[in-house]
């Protein structure tokens, strides 16, 4: 069969001819119908060597971790992104998006979507309803890791009071939309690019700007820079909550005390649970929110990612197989 | 000035003219615009004098808890609609509609707000920011108590799941707005009168039924008989809430175990807080719900009274001074 | 291989000479160490066959669904007792105790842990640290719903308030325990039985009485009759809780609204998660609770379950194998 | 009536004599029998005029903000330590530990308890129960801020887990207290003296260390150093919480993505709300915690700051009137 694959350390993926998976016990095998494209997808061919066998990864695998597709009975699914054990103290509390071994995964050391076939464990396979497979991985990866910083950040978003989305991008749009549906705040999507201003306010962000001028009860920052981290604490109010996605790999060189929102909280993970993309496909199966993207053909591949790299996407990138 | 009163126990309300009412330490006089009228004001009439003694109602009163107006300096503000005193146990945690205190105050057993001015703590006193004080009353109670069953239900509501409001009168109707906001679920209206149901629908319900025939995260039960109890109960997945906000003085004959949701949660309450009071205000300031009044002028108070006793109207009655 | 087992529908359990099972893929042989008994046990022989057949069981099946012992590889195990799929909605928020798969299970309708071995998958094997394998299985079941009742009450009890455990057995025993350890609660325990009000104070009750007289912020109620769900009522604070633990059949002839606690929450659920397992293990494992058994042969485990039924025991029976 | 009190900005506190206060509506005088003596007040004879003006503050005024007393008929009680204004938002939600009108006080810009008597607000009044006036003051402020600490990681520490309090002085050795009674967790206190981590052993530390070698689930950070943030930090677990009370002037100079704990909780906040004061005299009524003091009389009230500088006490030093 077709893949899309990582083949040494440290080279760029290549297509190749595999081949077909077959399921071990308590494993399904879902024919793909389009996998999704990550920025951490690009990563990954900076990757060294004892830096991914040390994750668990064995090379070469096939790309992709936000796959769509078939089971055998026709019945459309989608996979959860991020591998979890399922027995750990995290895992059976829901917080399998923490789970110690998720190191290795579907399409990150492991054969991922990016290709005709893949297998997975049942507890991976979500149901789709009337969902569209060729579109459906990103919600089990961008939307499922927006939707679990806006459940993380809820509780502490008074219904009138405002949120704040840094980064209206692929994950940022899917916060705006979550927040609108589930918060009844006032919506601030902030970036400096004004395409991406325009993408926010088309999925309901009440307002969109270049600087974050105002005080919120929330600040999702989806960028995660020196700046961001700065500007975003200091727009909380107390009792309010400041959620860091972005892996920009920013520091706050401040004093804790006084800085940080007072009797407020601050967190950061990376990706969602299952229960959360269950939610989120439930969510876009009753029409609540939109998942946008751009179709590319499999053999146009690194074409896709190199959009995705540019940045100039809206939405997200699907490959079709 | 005027004053729509009880004038003796068992007797019906009348318009008077009284003095003035001169604010205590800690108080503000209010300016009335608006006073709704409340199904709880045409039990009163009916108060034996021993009961309305024994919860410390004084003779005469005037009428209304569901006031608002204009503070001195003109700044347009609503009044908190239960007592409470702001010291207890209850009070200090947020928890004021719960307050043992709360049982004689402004409009039951102490003067009310269908009057050209009311006094009030400092601390009942909500500002309207731009909302007319003439509609707003009714917000801090029809309003108030939805919202607080909505929030109370909220965290056993998954996105993408159904709530189910029974009985969709001012109260319903208000909730079924709440639930569109705040919890990304299928909202489903349950009323035997289609005035009612279409009434539901026009404010966001995506369906409204004479029957309730689906399962729900959430029941909100307005009515509070028997027959709405056990449906609503039988209804509830696990791990949801069943809210009982209707005094229709309903029981359930029925084995507990194994007939209560299991591993869910039932509550009962009366009355929203301050808080809640405050959130509805802002989303109601935020244009996000719809707070729809039937205006009558303050002369025809009792024929005001006789249309909510009819149940002909759609949202709430509010009378004008 | 040694087994007790229910040989047919109406019939009561027998010693049996049975073939060791073969565990499947993902699933474990445990060597058991020990067995507790389960007043539910005793309910099996009742169990009409269309009943049983209606839940998924299969006869014959070996009784015990509070198993401890050993992996092939010697590390002391534990298994959680309810069944679940892992994969559900529930399962996959830490709600497993309440997923709708789990009416058949090992020692209800499946092969149990009276017997020499049993399997099971691997999500359900808790290590057991240093506790004792003969003595760890009630922990899994009667520690483990115990645990879960006071889980959902912890919010609503206040440090420095009041707890009430309504029945003083084996699960309102470890009750007692759990609330003493995590709640800074006043613990009242009340029982009919003067012999278990002496051993709920033996393991932590700061009173224990034969009726219910004071005011609680929570109610546990481990009994479920008629007179406990009302006096249990009765006794719970605004804002408190009352949980529904004892399957004593009980209904309340009151008017729901004005009767159930106001602003506070009731609930009722069968058996605890495993997350509820893993921490009764560890509280356990660090000393923080008393597992009282009484040891019985294998050869004994009729007399065992008469003593159960009796009524006569403190603490849990444990059959060695 | 006597009083130590600011008579100056930037002079040292002197012993003085000044008129009895004549409390306002809505108001209480307090005959002080004890006042706690609290780190801040010997930071306050640094404040600028500036910045003190800025906050609100008037020359003189009375130190002490760990009051208790008696009210005019007898009846003995505490006094709240931070002033909140008891109508905004966080206040009506029971948060008023960070109500914005916090900024002068009882003992900080306003008249304190160091003198025979005081006045308070109703709200501000917490009865005692059965605790000596003498000695209660320290359990408003030194232990109401660490209980709010506990209370804020409460729900992230598992049942049998590990909770770290690092710095084991008057708060530190009150968080040791409440979490020994309210968690079920190991507790481990962490500091660097070989003194108050004995006394930190000697109210219930399972164990005292001068490093922190283990995870936790929570770390309660008494110091607030750059060193205890990044030990703290580091130690926690996925899904816990860092807890930053001291106010050492510490930063983070590390990327956030990463070091801070994945998908827990990081916060930061000042004093307690009076919901926390409330349960912990509720908690030293009933005799779970013990609340150590060194008396002082009040012509020595310069010598007990100067022990307090010294940090030579365990426990907290009164002032007795």
């Amino acid at each position: 069969m077709r893949a899309y694959r990582m083949t040494a350390w440290g080279a760029p993926p290549e297509h190749c001819e595999v081949a077909e998976p077959v399921p071990g016990p308590g494993q399904v095998l879902v024919r793909v119908a389009g996998c999704g494209l990550c920025r951490s997808d690009l990563t990954m061919r900076q990757m060294p060597r004892a830096a991914g066998e040390r994750l668990g990864w064995r090379m070469p695998f096939t790309l992709g971790h936000e796959t769509a597709g078939w089971l055998p009975d026709g019945t459309a699914v989608a996979l959860v992104a991020a591998t979890s054990c399922g027995t750990c103290r995290l895992c059976v509390r829901g917080l399998d998006n923490a789970c110690p071994r998720g190191t290795t995964g579907r399409g990150y050391g492991a054969d991922g979507g990016l290709a005709d076939y893949v297998v997975a464990d049942r507890r991976a396979v979500l149901t789709l309803g009337g969902l569209d497979p060729r579109h459906a991985g990103p919600l089990t990866d961008a939307g499922a890791t927006a939707y679990h910083a806006v459940r993380r950040a809820r509780p502490r978003i008074a219904p009138g009071g405002t949120a704040v989305v840094l980064g209206a991008g692929g994950l940022g749009a899917f916060a705006v939309q979550f927040l609108r549906i589930l918060t009844g705040a006032r919506v601030v999507a902030v970036d400096v690019d004004a395409h991406r201003r325009a993408y926010a306010e088309s999925v309901g962000a009440h307002q969109a700007t270049a600087e974050l001028h105002e005080r919120a009860d929330a600040v999702l920052d989806f960028v995660g820079t020196d700046e961001t981290i700065a500007a975003g604490l200091a727009a909380v109010r107390p009792g309010g909550a400041y959620g860091l996605v972005g892996s920009g790999g920013g520091r706050l060189d401040r004093q804790w005390f006084g800085t940080l929102p007072r009797d407020g909280e601050v967190f950061t993970f990376q990706g969602g649970s299952i229960a959360d993309a269950q939610e989120v496909i439930a969510l876009a199966d009753a029409g609540l929110i939109r998942n946008q993207v751009r179709e590319f053909p499999f053999e146009r591949a690194a074409e896709a990612y190199e959009s995705l790299a540019a940045g100039t996407l809206n939405g997200r990138a699907v490959v079709l197989l």
